[in-house]
Formats: C-alpha cells, sequence, structure tokens
C-alpha cells in the first residue's frame, strides 16, 4: 500500500499536489509551478518519495530528504499530502510512521519540519500526537491565501538518540 | 569595498572558504565539497553574493536568498565568511548590514538563520547584536568537528514591519 512513487503515480497526483499547492495554507511552494517543477521539487530533489496507494488511486505521498548538508546531515525532512477526499482515515499518520522507519533504515537521527502553518491545526496536533514538539516559531513566515501572514512552526523528533 | 562576487574572486576566496567548511564548526556544507560544488552552493544557487575586499584582498562574503518558496518567499537567508586574519575587525557585521539593506532592495521582509552553530559564541553574539532573536533550538542539529553533536540555534529579524 505504500511503495516508491513512479511518474505516472505522479502524474495521477497531480490535481491533488496542484490543488495543495494552489491553495497557499499549507505549502511554501510556488503556486504556479507547472507539473515539470512539481516533479522535480517532490520526486528528484528528495532521497525517496513514497505513495500511500489503495485500489489502484494514489491517495497520498511524501518525500524524505536531507534536511541540511554536511555536519547536518543526520537530520531528515520530510513532506507529506493526502488528498482531499481521503483526509480523517489516518492516512497522514501512516506515511508519517512509514517516514520514520525509512529514515532511520537511512541512518538518519532525527526528523525536522521547517514550516509548518500554525493555522494547519489538523497537521500541528498529528505531529504533536506522534511525538514531535514544537521548537520554534517563526513569525509571519507564511502568507497564508485566506488568512494573510501567519506563523510557522518548527517541529523536530529524535528517532535514534545520540551518545 | 562591498561588490558583488565574481569567479576570480571565488577563486580567490577558495582557500578561506574551503577551510572554514573543512573545520565543522560553522556551517552545514560537506566538508569535501570541490570548488565547482562550492561555487554553485555559495555563488549560483543564492540571488546574488557579495565580497568585502580590501586593497585587492577578499577578505569576506556573504549570499542572499530566499528561505522558502511561494507563501514563504518573503524570508531570506544569508550566510557570511570572514578569512580567519581578518576577524574582529568588524567586517561581519558591515556585511550583514549591507545584507539587510540588499534585503530590503529585494523587497524580503525578515531574515533567518536556519543552523547558528551554538558554540559559535563569536556569531551567536554578533548576531543577537545585530538585532537578531534566537526563535528556536535544534537538538544535536550538528557534528561538530571538535565537539561531537551541538545544538543549532534559528535566529530571526524583522526587516519591514508587515501589516
Amino acid at each position: 500500500m505504500i511503495r516508491e512513487m513512479t511518474k505516472p503515480d505522479f502524474e495521477a497526483f497531480w490535481p491533488v499536489f496542484h490543488t495543495i499547492v494552489k491553495a497557499r495554507e499549507t505549502y511554501a511552494f510556488d503556486p504556479d509551478m507547472n507539473f515539470e517543477e512539481g516533479w522535480q521539487l517532490w520526486c528528484e530533489m528528495p532521497i525517496k518519495t513514497f505513495v500511500y496507494e489503495e485500489s489502484g488511486k494514489i491517495l497520498g505521498s511524501y518525500y524524505i530528504k536531507a534536511n541540511a548538508m554536511g555536519p547536518g546531515s543526520h537530520i531528515c525532512n520530510c513532506g507529506y499530502m493526502v488528498s482531499e477526499a481521503s483526509r480523517g482515515k489516518g492516512i497522514a499518520s501512516q506515511l508519517c510512521l512509514h517516514s520514520q522507519a525509512i529514515a532511520a533504515e537511512l541512518g538518519f537521527r532525527a526528523m525536522q519540519f521547517n514550516a509548518v502553518v500554525s493555522t494547519n491545526d489538523i497537521a500541528v496536533r498529528l505531529w504533536q500526537n506522534m511525538g514531535f514538539q514544537i521548537i520554534g516559531t517563526i513569525p509571519d513566515a507564511y502568507q497564508h491565501g485566506q488568512l494573510g501572514y501567519v506563523d510557522s512552526y518548527i517541529m523536530y523528533k529524535v528517532l535514534v538518540e545520540t551518545d
């Protein structure tokens, strides 16, 4: 059900991706990006990208990449998307659990989200329930499509204790 | 004295750049990066890169880029380097002041540093003196060349008040 994303998968998922980015409520991505830019950002720049598939439909996706280079490369970063029709069914939780397992496999010691939009209550609560802490608040970090400037949170979870 | 960086400038500055990155004390850059990778990272990916020149010598440099895309693109990010022999002369302060003016010119509303290594006291104090606040601490974010895992700070300064 969760497996690596192919380009045909991203084609199938593009309407969801495009709608989420266009809404300017959750992602700091260019709302006018085209398909190829989306593919690059979501699937080519990360280390790996996965889909949540059910009955041949792509209901969600996430990527994993290093959050920094060299001496900062032991912390990973992930981004998750779930289609609007499939929300509230625990798919984001499953993707996040999967990503933590993959992160550990890839040798990462912690996971960091750099900009969780503060008004995205569902995401904030979900990540908190999964053990992520808000370690910082960036004032007016996000130009929300409906609400204007709102804060973003930096969230963090240790995956493997350092010595 | 402060002007945009050319490739010959970066060639002249490379020994400083390489030494700083190799030391693994301040930058989350791959310590083994080569010249071309350094050029890309420092001069091609950013919007602009500047040098501090004195008597024909490049004593310092900084880059400026957007810290995020789309709805997060009003916050910029900068990185500064000063050659070891030229420290303690206020060059970093001058570069930072210059970068704040350039940031405002480019339309940015705030500046964010994503990973100021907590043991880099001189930098932390300097940015605080220049009006930056620590808005978050990332536990064990940096594998310091001498000290092992140390925290990093996220620092932030408003440049233009949002409405």
